[in-house]
């Protein structure tokens, strides 16, 4: 199964986090991002979205890191990591939309801002990034997972933008209930961290 | 099962649409947008991220009209709209993500400012909401449907706030290819239309 990557990206990294923790080996294709080789006809023939990561598993090709997230769980991960049933699936989804949007254009988009000089309003991401680290820490004072009561493939995809929020000027001292889920998330087996952190 | 709804929400009409496909009965809660009821304790009580649609089914209480759609999918419609294979869910999947990023930051976002006056980068949404329909209506110069080859809740979910971005000053007339599948999509059993469309 191969994963064209970028080492820095968070979307990247989720998807080695994941393939780590149900031990399903991944031969990493790295793209050259600064170079634009993602914009690239070759690349973009995968994904024509012009985004990575990009997985290929024989004749399948997926983009966008939670669609790869719930594809991996699927099919190899035996159910643990993507329950089945309705109202658990639906409570995953829930978080895997949060990682689309919330924290995509939250600590995402700060972190996009800080580390790569991407123009985009910081203002508003740092609004962003608080409002919605706020709503998690919140929900993560009564539960330690952030859907069905036990790690999913919701906390896979939540966690790595925040996991490197400080990159962005996010800090998240205050928000003692995700530091504690993020040690009790780094304890699980097959956990693996950002390159540099 | 209740719909705590804004009849003018592309997000709530989304759901009251599959549920109409899927021939399921709602009950619904109109919820005093305008007046912030979405603010208020008791709606804070069922989604303490403060927006709608919220659906009760029985104990369930779920937010995110996403989650939404894979919860009445899976648990009421019969694995169609829905599947249940990895590479397909998958692909369904990473059009939810769009509709959770690409279609409410480009065509939501570009009707928020022009039809509600909420004040964002009118730019920006205009240029993403371009950027995203062409990328679509490029992949509905080539399949029917949006994934699967079947009308799936990828199609739901993004049809919404395409079929009123016009009230965001977005003029689909060129792709050629989405006015088609809107067509297409228009004919299926079941089809219902945003009040005013």
């Amino acid at each position: 199964m191969k994963l064209y990557d970028l080492d820095v990206s968070g979307n990247c990294y989720k998807v080695r986090l994941f393939a780590s923790f149900i031990d399903i080996p991944l031969t990493i294709v790295p793209v050259d991002f600064l170079q634009g080789e993602h914009k690239e006809e070759a690349l973009l023939q995968l994904n024509p979205w012009g985004e990575i990561p990009i997985l290929e598993d024989g004749d399948i090709v997926l983009r966008d890191s939670q669609a790869i997230l719930v594809y991996l769980a699927n099919k190899y991960g035996g159910g643990a990591w993507w329950p089945s049933e309705a109202h658990l699936q639906a409570d995953v989804m829930q978080w895997l939309s949060v990682a689309s949007n919330e924290i995509k254009h939250g600590p995402g988009a700060a972190r996009l801002i800080k580390k790569f000089g991407v123009d985009i309003d910081k203002t508003q991401a740092l609004e962003r990034a608080h409002k919605t680290l706020a709503l998690i820490d919140n929900h993560l004072g009564k539960y330690n997972w952030l859907a069905a009561n036990r790690p999913t493939i919701a906390d896979c995809a939540v966690y790595p933008y925040i996991s490197v929020a400080y990159e962005g000027n996010v800090i998240i001292d205050k928000y003692s209930n995700i530091k504690t889920w993020m040690e009790r998330f780094q304890e699980l087996p097959g956990y693996i961290s950002m390159p540099g952190n």
